[in-house]
């Protein structure tokens, strides 16, 4: 990034970090942003959360309003996140359980801790971006490796490992999102999650698991995560109440074999995250209330995804192809050949349409990039989705003439 | 740190940073606490925090549940803080402010902004640790700069920033407490703060002002902050909530140059902290409670201050010296010739009494260290810290034998 002339002083002071960072993702002002990967703004549970601060607040607000330094996380909420997944995995305690303020500040957590300057890390082609920021900002080297229609490659995983292994890099970690992938929305089959636990442990790397997207489950129950399945060896999982419950509460968790979670703690420097918004949290997630609300925001996702894949169907079907996708938040559409992404996402803007050109996914240049788009159905309405849709139907017809 | 046997695997893994950080303060269970420097949990504002988290999820919930980036902060509470100071600092808008989780996340905001591998950054002789550990985190070399009676040494700053040029350092930036030091709890001179800023400046390096203890004015009003004083040319301000509203809302703010705020967003991996924390803090920040609250707990901090001056006294006399705070949460004792620290913590131990030794406070083995120790008279009343102290003169007057 660039600094003012006047502050040319800076320049000098300022890490050398920053230039190698991209930009984060920026607002659109356009009448339909496809762009913003955020959950419905209409379906936050606004009074259950209204109702369990003040309950916080009225019962036990001493403690939720004191550091919570060395925990690193209101005890019941590290319960009853395990509790989830009890069934699976009998040995686990909360001592596997960090609470962080997000699952993008557990992932820094998560490179604080494990990533020296020069460290690999493996990541999608394509994946999220903030991913690629956080890990290339605490000093990794990514390298991607190809995502398949099951997700993170495990030919792709050995291969980088073995070549890895022949260059003496010194690759930690693979990085991926196995329920619901961002961008490609891929839900990764049992089949694949057991070769990449096994890939990994044979070469002793690490699994960064990001559950951002668990639980917005739009075409039934997904696999047992990496997580589960290799019963936390060698397996961080980063989980988040952002989209389930609202994005502004800013806190997730960290599931970690206790000598893992032991350096993750260690690793914090903010003084723990805000007790108060667990405590609320704990009450809302543990209540009959919660699995209710689940079952609704499933049944708005799981509209609006199927308004976009017929409006899509309807609107754009000759310009690009796409799997339904299964849960999550995005469709992530090939371009037909000789379309661009750039191209595409100019034409959409003219039309007040916002959406993600595949470049910003993908470590450098790669051949799918300018032929790929996210579009996001979380965040409108289903009749702005339709009418953003057929938009875009109408950009690919002007670019294609 | 140390991982256990059975997860040698890990050990190849972690960062090696983890071994250049000493362990963050532990909590004691002894009766009397004086280590941990934490507020007074019987002042806390538990109502009106009830009512204006109340207000916000009933008046104004979607923006405070949703994402707050590329914001990185609730515009009205930007405003509100520079509100506070705008009378001696005019050209300041909220394009100077970012909110952050709390100070020592700014802190880390400002370590992962500035610091490259091997760069150096000053700190006091004595500082607070969490800035040590911070700092160090992000591949810092710390150099230390002798403390005064008036605070952060102008002699030494000059002497460091001469002899680091003739050396090749980088050094970027001095870090610094000037109102109640942790731990020291000099409040800077103004001529001090002039000096500083000048040197620094002549220099081109930053000074990074924590502001963690302002507000916590004991016996009058302090004098400007080097940033006011600097009109935010060279000096970073890290501000918090904790000490005056409540430690675990996790909310705080860093006051810089715009180009700064823009790198230190820039430099931000948590999709920003809690909107809703924020909306809550304003209203109350902004409310006629506010300063009455801030009074109430000036009061409560003076009269465990004057306490535990008269304590020391009575009962300590003989054993150490000691400046009376003029604000913040400590005394910070000189052991007369001869007394150890680490044998007056161990015989304090065994009286029920928990006190921190100098030795945290430095950055290696300095001739300060052992004969020097922190009380805290900010978290106990005022019953607690006269017998806490009457055992610490019991616990001298063992160890004298």
């Amino acid at each position: 990034m660039s600094v003012s002339d006047d502050d040319n002083w800076l320049r000098v002071l300022l890490s050398t970090r920053l230039d190698k960072l991209s930009s984060p993702t920026s607002i659109s002002n356009l009448k339909y942003d496809l762009n913003a990967g955020v959950p419905d703004s209409g379906s936050l549970p606004l009074e259950p959360l209204r109702r369990a601060f003040d309950e916080v607040l009225s019962l036990n607000p001493k403690q939720a309003l004191t550091y919570d330094t060395p925990n690193f996380g209101f005890e019941p909420l590290k319960e009853a996140v395990i509790e989830k997944i009890a069934e699976t995995f009998r040995d686990i305690d909360s001592s596997w359980v960090s609470l962080v303020s997000g699952s993008a500040h557990g992932l820094d957590n998560i490179a604080a801790t494990f990533v020296d300057e020069g460290d690999v890390i493996l990541v999608g082609a394509p994946t999220y971006p903030g991913a690629i920021r956080t890990f290339t900002s605490r000093g990794a080297k990514l390298i991607s490796v190809e995502q398949d229609e099951y997700g993170f490659s495990a030919a792709g995983l050995e291969a980088s490992l073995t070549t890895g292994a022949a260059s003496k890099l010194r690759i930690k970690a693979a990085y991926l999102i196995p329920n619901y992938d961002n961008p490609s929305s891929t839900l990764m089959p049992l089949e694949r999650r057991k070769t990449l636990i096994e890939i990994a442990r044979r070469h002793e790397i690490l699994l960064i698991e990001d559950g951002a997207y668990a639980g917005i489950d739009l075409s039934g129950a997904p696999p047992l995560s990496l997580f589960q399945l290799a019963q936390g060896r060698g397996v961080i999982y980063c989980g988040t109440f952002s989209k389930t419950i609202a994005t502004g509460l800013r806190s997730g968790y960290i599931l970690a074999p206790p000598a893992v979670t032991k350096a993750l703690k260690f690793m914090r420097f903010d003084n723990a995250s805000s007790s108060l918004v667990q405590q609320a949290i704990h009450k809302f997630y543990t209540s009959d209330e919660y699995p209710e609300h689940l079952e609704k925001i499933q049944k708005v996702y799981r509209g609006r995804r199927d308004v976009v894949t017929h409006a899509l169907d309807k609107y754009c079907k000759s310009f690009v192809n796409f799997s339904d996708p299964e849960g999550g938040f995005f469709h992530w559409l090939t371009l037909r050949e000789g379309l661009s992404a750039n191209e595409i996402r100019e034409a959409a803007a003219l039309q007040g349409v916002a959406i993600s050109p595949g470049q910003g996914y993908y470590l450098t240049d790669h051949g799918e990039q300018d032929s790929r788009v996210r579009i996001v159905f979380s965040a409108l309405d289903e009749e702005s989705l339709v009418d953003a849709i057929r938009l875009l139907g109408k950009s690919f017809e002007i670019i294609s003439k």
